[in-house]
């Protein structure tokens, strides 16, 4: 079997270079092409380099269509513009684009969805490791199965993250409200401090704690009178995102276009 | 509506008397005669009182037929034998029968399942909390998703407790082994001590831990390449096994005779 | 041995009536007087019947100086004003004064200290379940010796508590703040949502989680550079924090006058 | 000042490559040579390429005394008998000798200990993390204050790990069973399955999971009525052993001769 082109968009940054060395390490991908962003102080280094491998003959480039032609797929951790733009160009050469990108509004997820409509077959995920989508969807169904336990996500990080919740808790919080058919938006608490009288029921809560080098922990929590289920991820290693998309990006170039989400990639729909 | 008529086998045991209390506490059902067995020192108290409540004017008897006599429900924490026999006589008058015995044999369930296709309205399981059938059921489909990582089975008791690993931890491995369509009995490791070799891919290893007045902790990890998947369930108080077989005897009453599990009490089978 | 005489305040609360069962349950240690405030509708009352024991045939009183008649010990989880008042007419007769009272000011610490000093022999804590008190030691120690990891301070409880964090949270809090010698108040971080910036290096950070009806749960974790130490306790029960305070009154019976704290009372202090 | 001059023995395993990445990070420490056995394949090779860095300009010797010709410190992973006779060594030459070597018989550790009397400055210990170091000592102080909770140690690691329970789990054990001023041998219990019978009073029980690529936790729980202590380290990176090795040498470098453990390092004997 001939190897699978990927293009690897944000190959200047952290997790592109992971990406990089996902791809070298994932039987039947090979690295075509490495874009970043104007201005990035990578272009024009030797990307396998980059990555902390060896050599791999593949420079760095701003030029998104010269990266593009004769590539199979397109593996983007960036900003929401970007992934817009090649969700756009990825349709209109009938490209695989994994997108990883967190932040976009509804606009832009529309904008990506017609791109999907338009020949692009797209994965489209806030976490791209296998045990936190499998994770999101054990919530989804306890939170339906136990309707009226109170729901609570924990997550902790480095001391270097600088915001909070992490997307993940959110994620998991929008599995939560899923699974009860509510918003999210309208029943998160996301502070407690001080006199906050008795907790409202139905809610969701949130706690965030930092600290040292803590890759990622996550745990949801539905406690009910007498009893509680804890549900966790740990992740040891930020590797675990970049073959999680290495493998999204194998499933996809065997499905027809559309837009697709980590849950299809795993078959976890029933 | 009129009020639901239950006996309560094994009324002399700290099991039943936790059953009483949870009956005279659920709207819809009335406690109507009280079993224990020939010989038991309970036998003529009244249950009320035995169960730490006010008296109830029932008093606890051996005598079965008299007690099922205008029943409409017999709930049943009891013994293999006893309620193999109580179930062939709630098939003969149609009850409801709600069994929460362990260590049944294979012939003990299948003359189970005979009185349930003979007219029982049968509910049968290892563990009648809430959380712990829903946590079964998302470790069968943990254990199906994420195919090839590890399973653990941690769980944790009070010092007085004389068996290991408990039987809701091998409830929990029967519903890996089912996720991943293996035997538990030919994939279980049940002991770790001195060179042990590496982990044999595809194992269920369990690990138990005893200490202090613990009513129940019971943790599955589903541990692969740099991350790892927590599912637990803490049990903070013995009244949760009593009030799920009350809810389950609930739910029997409206469905025809079967032989049915926690699992479809929840509504958890999609 | 004749038995220690003891008076419990707050006698009309849940909390007075924990204590009443744990003084029956200890050698040594025997009801004398059941005080509670003016107005209570538990006045008058049978203090064993309204602790769900039989009747002791001890009234509950607000009559403090008749209560406090031939006693030799006073327990008393009320409020700051009342414990001030009683501190001072236990010194007066020279009695023990075992003070779980929560939420004194500085100036009521600093009244509680001179009746230490006039003759009352007291037992002060905010919380006198021994396997806390343990743990804030450690906690002190543990602080102290990796002085450069980032402290975070976790607890859950159960989804009526109206405030947070919690008491015992802010104990261990400022066991940690003790150990790294700096003041709790100005390095303590409370909240965290939105963008927060990296973790501030030296702060102490708090998270609260609300949920059923978990009677306790806290956890400090120690996190630097590639490990992290989690110290934590679990309440199962609230009868741990009534037979501490038994404990404490039995220690207290052999010391002279003076202002103890549960550290004392477990012989902690190297 | 002057670098402090290191040899690395066992250069050539995954260890003693830590090392020496440890020691390029480390202010104070310079790498002087590389040792590994007769026949490594290590041998004649750069110490800092086979580490993963640049050229250190190091070749991998098995010239033991051409080595450590002029050096400051060993610092030494390897094999009891290796490390037996490196001790001698470093006795003769007054240097200081860093050993996390395990497996060591009292044989072995009377001959070090003679080595430490002779004139060398040795710093041995099961494990060389400062977290894990704190917590052993926590243990000890928590096992001594809470006498009659029941202890129970349990420990995960990855896949691969082909012993248990693990050496840390055992130097925690050992750390319990001084607090209670008994013998860990005689008082362990490290497997239980099928019919056990109650916990026995006093034991120090052992629970090991294996899964995935955990890098080791360990947490040690105490556990009395109503209440629990969990007292835990987790080990996100291989890097904290071979940095606490460093930091134990810069330390060590300070002192007389003598046998010092990480306790005597982190300055935790009260």
């Amino acid at each position: 079997m001939a190897e699978l082109k990927v293009v690897v968009a944000g190959a200047g940054g952290r997790m592109g270079a992971a990406i990089i060395r996902a791809i070298t390490q994932t039987a039947g991908l090979a690295l075509h092409a490495a874009l970043d962003r104007p201005g990035s102080a990578a272009l024009a280094q030797d990307a396998g380099l980059f990555a902390g491998l060896g050599a791999l003959h593949v420079a760095i480039t701003e030029d998104i269509d010269a990266a593009l032609a004769g590539a199979d797929i397109v593996i983007d951790f960036t900003a929401p513009e970007a992934s817009v733009a090649l969700a756009a160009k990825a349709a209109a050469r009938g490209l695989v684009h994994i997108i990883g990108t967190t932040g976009c509004s509804e606009a832009d997820d529309a904008a990506i969805a017609a791109s999907a409509r338009a020949g692009a077959c797209i994965v489209k995920s806030g976490n791209f490791s296998m045990g936190m989508v499998v994770l999101a969807n054990l919530v989804e169904k306890a939170a339906a199965a136990l309707a009226d336990y109170d729901i609570e996500i924990l997550e902790m990080h480095h001391n270097r993250k600088v915001d909070a919740p992490s997307g993940s808790a959110l994620l998991l919080g929008e599995a939560a409200a899923k699974g009860r058919e509510i918003s999210l938006k309208t029943h998160s608490v996301r502070v407690r401090d001080g006199h906050t009288g008795p907790r409202e029921a139905g809610s969701i809560g949130f706690a965030t704690l930092r600290g040292g080098t803590v890759v990622g922990d996550h745990s949801v929590i539905l406690a009910g009178p007498g009893e509680r289920i804890e549900l966790g991820h740990r992740a040891e290693d930020r590797s675990i995102f970049a073959s999680g998309a290495a493998r999204a990006a194998l499933w996809a170039s065997q499905q027809p276009p559309g837009l697709y989400s980590m849950v299809d990639v795993l078959g976890l729909n029933d």
